[in-house]
């Protein structure tokens, strides 16, 4: 039980036959299975996702992370505490945030919720901009079971021929590129974009051009924070973001931080 | 078992007391006691490390992280294959590494070989440079359940105050700056550096000089892979290298791997 389980939380997404199983724990068929049942309904019960079984001569079992909305509340409500500490004021209004994604159990737990809310989206490749949203997109693509690949700001000679865009940075309006190889991303992939910040959403919108010269699909946009004063002028409407922070106010040394634009419906499964 | 195996394994190294698990589990102090030996061996037998017990009052349990040295061979073994592959050269001589660095899972094991190498260091904080150090550093970190700070090659608005060293780049011979914020490191912290690629190791050296500006002391250097032919130049005797790239022929399109510079030695416990 305990290898099993091992097994599953180490392999996320992986389907594994249940020969496997019988042959390296050297049990039957039915303890296996009774065993599989034990451990869907614990996982259940920890709200961390389910296994999903598939019947037939390839049947065999899969972990589904998925963390409960429960879960996600609180992961999100830590959030919003700690990043309306008035420690975190920066000149410009800027906050900082680099302790919580330099903390990888934090960033896990956040990459777990991202996992769970996109996890029918059938996403190929987790897509992200360097530096800062790098830790949060291996995350998220643990729990989803795909590649990352990292856009740069500039070509690098150790990654061979690259496809380069130039584009409008929202708040600043800066043109600026941004560079992906081409050996990173397959035509036509299902891409999810998760970044650390979005401000006006010029960066996302710089993602998004780029993956239209890959012909590859959008399926998902993920923030873990969201500026709610650059609303009106923000191009992107569909997106998810955990917080956001509402208002930062320089004088009263205030900041004010809520849940952001999400929805941990799970209905979807049972 | 399946709740405890799972709480082990999402909290490396995490001190937890025995009445967590007999509240939150509704059971025994002796029942729990006997799921711990059964975890432990079985942690021991998967090799991925053991269950430490402290007795009295403060008591507890917590899970060390520890690849068993067949894990961590078979790791580099696979690493070494890979790398081997010609298409990966690309003009000048340099290696395509990207999709094995692009992998979570793949990235996740070698962290846990150098976490489990380091194990024994005390280590506070895992430092590296952006960009593609990133998620080494954080899969590293993770184990040893310590905090990531990363190096960047220009300041940004978003970190506050900072510290900046120029240093001379190894090959280039190129001045370069190095810029670490103030607020993300302690003084007199155990610090390991990790990198993925390692020539004259000029970089890592700028990270040493850094690291003396915050009184830190370096524990640790490792590196994904070294190169070979740089080694007479190189200016830093003490680190781990998982694979070293010894010969890149362009002109047979030929590369040969090896296993680098390590020691997986566990003598220090059981």
């Amino acid at each position: 039980m305990v290898l099993m389980t091992n097994h599953f939380l180490e392999h996320p997404r992986e389907h594994t036959q249940l020969p496997h199983f019988t042959k390296s724990l050297q049990a039957s068929k039915s303890s296996i299975s009774e065993d599989l049942d034990i451990i869907h309904e614990m996982f259940q019960e920890a709200g961390i996702g389910f296994l999903e079984r598939v019947a037939g001569a390839a049947g065999g079992v899969k972990y589904i992370p998925d963390y409960s909305a429960r879960h996600s509340e609180s992961i999100i409500q830590t959030l919003c505490q700690e990043l309306e500490d008035p420690k975190r004021i920066l000149p410009g209004g800027y906050l900082y945030m680099s302790d919580i994604l330099g903390d990888p159990k934090m960033v896990r737990d956040i990459g777990r919720v991202f996992a769970s809310i996109f996890s029918t989206l059938d996403i190929d490749v987790v897509m992200t901009v360097a530096t800062k949203g790098i830790p949060l997109a291996y995350a998220v693509a643990e729990f989803l079971d795909v590649p990352v690949v990292i856009v740069r700001r500039d070509p690098k000679v150790t990654e061979g021929s690259s496809v380069s865009i130039n584009y409008v940075s929202g708040a600043s309006r800066k043109i600026q590129t941004m560079v992906l190889p081409k050996r990173s991303l397959q035509e036509g992939a299902n891409v999810c974009i998760v970044d650390d910040f979005m401000k006006a959403g010029g960066t996302i919108t710089g993602m998004i051009s780029l993956l239209e010269e890959f012909n590859a699909n959008v399926r998902a946009i993920g923030v873990l924070a969201e500026a709610d004063d650059e609303e009106d002028e923000r191009v992107i409407d569909e997106y998810t973001s955990l917080v956001k922070i509402t208002n930062v106010d320089l004088q009263k040394k205030q900041i004010e931080v809520h849940p952001g634009h999400f929805n941990l419906d799970k209905s979807y499964h049972n």
